[in-house]
Formats: C-alpha cells, structure tokens, sequence
C-alpha cells in the first residue's frame, strides 16, 4: 500500500512553522506497513492545492492532507476539495448540535464564525473531531481515498487514532532498526560496515549522521519473514562489529543509556561543567527517575568557580590553563568528591565564538570522567559553533562515561 | 522571484526525521523576497529525484535541493544530477587538498572514502563547506538553478549564507513582525489585542501557543510601503497594549533578552536548580559571551545537596518540603551569596512522571528570584510532562529574572 502526504499551510512555505505533522503520519504509516512515496506542502491557494490533489489523484492508495480547515478566510481546503470532486456542501445538523454541546460544557456559547465547521461537502464522509471543531473528510475517488484533516497536531492525531489508522489495519509493519553510535567517523564506520552491507535490495541501510554521532538505520523494503529475518539478521551484525560504539538501538538516547547502566550497577553520578554549561545535567535529568543517581551538578565558569566549588588547584589553572587535560581531571574528580558519589564527569572547552587563540583555537575541548577506579580524559576539536560544540561536548562526556562503566560489567 | 525546495532522505518520509531545513529555507528566502512556491520531500532513489528535478526544472528561478550528498551508498543525489544534466563527474585535487588538511588539523588521516566527496560533476559549480566535507554543487538549466546542499542543517546554512543567500539579494522582504509574549494565556491575551486587530486583508495576525509562551506574528500579503506601514505600525499598538508581556522580537529567545538586560547593567547571576536539573544554566549559555554575567550554576537534586551547596535550612526542608515557595526563595539567595552575583534565580518542582502526591502534583513549580533589593517568587501548575515541564519551568524562572531586572531600569 502506498501513501502520499500533503501539508496545506503559508505558515509552512514562509517557514514560520516546522512540519511536524508529516513526520508523525509518515512514522504511524510505516507501522502499518504503508509506504509513504511523496510528501509536499502548498500555500493556502484554492487552485495550487486542487493541481496537487489532480496530480496525486491516482498515485498512491491514500493521500493524507492536513491543514485550511479552520473557520478564517484563509482557510480553503475544502473549497478546493468541493470544487475539485464537483461537490456541493449541507448543513449538518447533528454536527452542529456536537459542536453546541462542546462549547457549552466548557460554559461558553459557541461562536456564530463556527457554523461553517457544519458544512460538510455532500460527496464526503464526515470524521469527527474528539479534540476540535474541524473535522475531517473523508473523499474517495476511483483508486486513491483522500483523508482531509486539520493541521492542528493533537486534532490531525486524534482523527488518525479513531478513524483512519483503524481502517488500514492488518499490514504488518516494514521492519527497521535503528543502531546509534557516537565517537566513530562516518567514513570510518562505513568502511567497517562495507564487508557486512547486503548485496539484494529487501534491506536498506541508511548512514545518518549528526554532531552527536550517527544513527545507522537498517530497513526492510516490505513486510515478508524473509525480510524481516534479514533486516534482524543484519542488524546483529552489524552491532557485534561495532561493539561499544552502539549505545543504543532505536529511540534510545545517549543520557537514557547511562543513567540505565548507573541505575543498572547502583552507582550515582555528579557533573561539573565549563563549556557545555548545564547541558550534560540537563539532558540527564531528560529521563524519569534520574534523581535517583544524578546527585547534583555544578556549572563552574569563571577559575573562582572552578578553584572554591570544585578543588581545583590555583597553580593547574595557572600553568595549564582553564582549557586543558588536567583541569578537566581535576574537575571530575572535584565534583565527585564534593558530592560523593561513585562518578564524577566534566568538561571544559572553548565553545565560541570569542576566548580562540592560536595553541587553543575555538572547538578544542576536554573531557573527563574520574570512576571508583581512574580518572580518564578525552581531547577533541569540535566545530566553531557554539551550539553545536555544547551538543557534541556532552554527548562526548557521556559517551565517555559510558565506556568507563561498561567496562567494569 | 519564485523558489522551490526539494529535500531528500528516506529518513524524511519514514518521517524518523522532521524537516527542519524546509523552514529554514523558507524563512531565510521570505526575507530576501523570495517567494517558495512548492516543497516536496522524495526518497534516496535516483529515479524519483530525477523525476522530480524534472518537473521543477523551469517552475521556479530557483530550486534549493538538501540531503543525499554524503559518502555512503544510500547518497544518490549527486548521481540523480548528473543523469539529468548529462554530466560527468572529475576529482578536484585541489577541493580534496582541503579535506586532507581539514582532518589533519583536528589530528586524524582521512579515511579513503572520503575521496567521493571530491568527485565533481563537470556541469556543477562547487560551492565550498566550510564546517563539513560534503560541498554544495550549483547547476543550472535555462531557467532554473539549481543549489544542491548536504543534509546536515549546520552544512547547509552555512553555505547558504555563504555563497547562495548573497547572490540572492535586493529583493525587499514581505514585512512581518513577530512579537514573543510570555506570562500569559491565549485566550486572555487575544481578549486583549481584539480592538487593535485589522478589518482590511492586507495584514493578518496569527497567535501561535508554545508550552513556553505565545507568538504573536503580524505579516503582510504584500510588499507595498502601505502594507510596510501597517504592519510596523500595529505591531507597535501590539507591544505598546502588552508592555513587559512581550520579551523580544522575531529570533530573541528569553536567555537572550535577560543576557542583554544583564550586560547592559553590567550585573552578574548564579542559578540554583533542581526540577529544571540544569536547564536555565544551558540555555543562557547558549549566547555568546554568557560567561560575561553567568558565574556559575548549582543543580541541587537533593535534599542533602540543597543544604550542603546553597545553604537551605534543613528545618525549612523538614516543614515546608523540598518543593515550596520557601525552598525555592532560600535556593535563589543562597546560590546568589554562593558565587557573590547581584542575582540568584532558582526552580523546585515535580517534573514527574513519578514523585506527585495529592496535595503536590505532578506539574507543580516554583520559581524564585533574589535580587539586589528583593527576593521574588512565583507558583504554577504545569503539564503533567517531564520534557514540557522543564522547559516550561526554565522559561518561567528566565521571565520573572526579566521582569526583576526590568522593574529596576
């Protein structure tokens, strides 16, 4: 079964609003097993959109559309929907008196301007909207069934939930994994994969790389065991060559694969942070149930901060310098005492775009961990760019972190 | 001028992705005056991009094109165009000179390959990246150019900005203003703005609901002095009716604007957190030179931590709990006196899922500011999200820092 999917908006083409909506009904319908061949967004113009659905009519099995259905002038998706299938519009009743309802047990009379969320097109089927006023449209031409809903995510998701996805049921879904890695190059890592890629097209492998490592997507091209044994086979594989470069299959994130290990060992953690400045505590407090081994973390920017809260020696900071391998050691080990807990990890580093010289240049960072056993520590040049470098950096650490515990299982 | 963009990826359609690049470009090309027409995403099949390449070629000046360009097998991009465009490709010697160097700099041998990367099509013209090593390649056809940029969202900003967003000057930008509110409901502050809203079309106003605020965005239909007028005029009426609701304009975050109210009184801050577990710290370090008036941040999960690192009392623990309008005043002033800053800003809640009871639920924050005359704080009941509620208890905490700071300008 193959699907298309068509996001109406100005919104979207001026780039004022991030598509999110394709994301998440191109994701519900691979579950089920549909593949989604086209996406596109068009402006809120009655006769672009009925040149898209003239021109989609017939190349996919379903076409989802959301968006233009609201009750302001700009919205006209159902105008051109009506004009496109030939079809006049009646006033629901019934529809109506729902609305009424709604609106009413909320303790408000319902807006006159709502009365046009009534008027349904006679060649549709109405899907109603537990969340919202719009609802959705259902119109189906000789080979291809238009699903036409709100753009609103929590009212398009609702309407998918109760009325669409039911009624595709059945296929099982294209299966994939997904392997993330972090602290390995992409060239690199392809090249260790080559060996192992499969030479058949049923299983595609897709690299994805971000400033945090890279996602290795492995998917099946349909449904069949086969492909599934292969897709699962694969990913095996390709884990083993890897090793401890995966941290995670899927949604797993890196923040989730530590404070599993930690939870895992019963061990707790403490943060000192320079130049990634709250993030690593952050994204570790991202997971539910972190506070039972993130203890605390400190943010130490200024050398003050650095000397009074973590230990750190005035004469390291001197003659190493606040950027540097022995600072970022006795950072970790600092926090790790201060708090006492079994781990300590830092950073510190030049995230830009000012502080570069020429022996530190922006981009250089250090991390380390200090464990019940050593202290260990990592370099790396990162990009120049301040958010990316704050991102990366405590990925590093992490990644890091993870290591020294996986290698005491 | 009329664009299209075209983003390619798998990833996109089996929506493990949301496209964020589409905006970005959409955004950026709107403010040149360039209107994009159509987006549309494909998957990594040479056929599929080839088709939609041709149907493009000659609707558009211009055609941005994202994604497919890396090393690896899955990357058919670059194949796509040159079978459209009848071209060969070449290895630049001297492009691969600049990757040699670019790996050596941050210590590493490049992995052979990478040797791809350098292969241009004969028909392209290079546009070089400056933060990674897939560069961007310009063809043109007749009518339309085609810019055909990595995936990689730091890649492709960067050389739009370097090489294609310059060339596409003059064009005067359709004017809208988009005013960042914080602090109060939609409904409330539509009630507000009601009698300032326009009953001509020329400008239309939008109110867009994030779990952190609310935009409002004011935008023209058209680019004429008149329309110019009214939209600077009424986001005017808009900010003057909101006063201190509003923290900036269009991109201003809330870390920026109390980063400027910071420097500008040359005063210093210290944040004490725990329900945001380090989230207020990262996000005022994500603007260059924070460590200006940031000192420092303590993330104080426990009860122990709260005592040991920011002097809370533990009789004030014992009677009011860890989550209370006295804790979060005693976290504020005491990591303030910590770090001796003009300011403390500090957070206690239940971020969940676990932790609610029935009197604290899951979604209850306070916020605390102490400052140099006066302690502040503020209660609220958040959603009942871990994500959403940090962000949502970060942005609080910023914007009663804010309103501090603004009370005494």
């Amino acid at each position: 079964m193959k699907a298309a999917i068509l996001t109406i908006g100005d919104e979207l083409l001026d780039g004022f609003k991030v598509d999110t909506n394709a994301a998440w009904l191109g994701q519900r319908l691979l579950q089920r097993g549909v593949t989604v061949v086209s996406m596109a967004s068009v402006r809120d113009e009655q006769q672009a959109i009925e040149d898209l659905v003239s021109r989609l009519d017939g190349q996919a099995d379903i076409v989802i559309v959301t968006g233009g259905l609201g009750p302001t002038p700009d919205d006209v998706t159902k105008a051109a929907f009506c004009s496109y299938f030939h079809s006049d519009v009646h006033f629901d009743e019934n529809y109506w008196q729902v609305l009424v309802d709604r609106f009413r047990q909320r303790g408000y009379d319902i807006p006159d301007n709502n009365r046009s969320q009534a008027e349904i097109p006679t060649r549709a089927k109405l899907l109603s909207n537990s969340v919202g006023t719009a609802p959705g449209l259902e119109f189906d031409s000789a080979g291809t069934t238009f699903y036409v809903l709100p753009g609103v995510p929590a009212e398009m998701e609702a309407i998918m939930r109760e009325h669409v996805l039911p009624g595709l049921g059945g296929g099982a879904s294209i299966p994939w994994v997904t392997l993330r890695t972090a602290g390995m190059f992409e060239s690199a890592l392809a090249e260790r994969l080559a060996p192992l890629l499969p030479e058949d097209d049923s299983v595609r492998v897709a690299f994805l790389p971000e400033y945090t490592g890279l996602d290795v997507r492995i998917r099946g091209v349909d449904n069949s065991p086969a492909t599934r044994q292969r897709v699962g086979a694969l990913a095996e594989a390709v884990e083993s060559e890897l090793g401890g470069v995966v941290y995670g299959r899927d949604d797993v994130t890196m923040e989730a694969a530590v404070g599993t290990l930690l939870s895992h060992r019963k061990e707790t953690l403490a943060v000192a942070e320079s130049s990634s400045g709250g993030l690593v505590s952050s994204r570790l407090t991202d997971i539910p149930g972190a506070s039972a081994y993130l203890l605390g973390a400190v943010v130490a920017y200024s050398n003050e901060a650095k000397i009074a809260q973590l230990g750190v020696r005035p004469d390291t900071l001197e003659t190493q310098g606040a950027v540097s391998e022995p600072i970022a050691r006795e950072m970790a080990a600092g926090v790790q005492s201060l708090l006492g807990t079994h781990w300590g990890v830092a950073t510190t580093g030049i995230a830009g775009p000012g502080g570069g010289t020429a022996d530190k240049p922006v981009g250089l960072v250090f991390v380390a961990v200090s464990g019940p056993h050593r202290t260990v520590s990592r370099e790396a040049r990162l990009v120049p760019d301040r958010i990316a470098h704050k991102a990366a950096t405590a990925q590093m650490a992490l990644n890091l972190l993870r290591q020294e515990l996986l290698s005491l299982e």
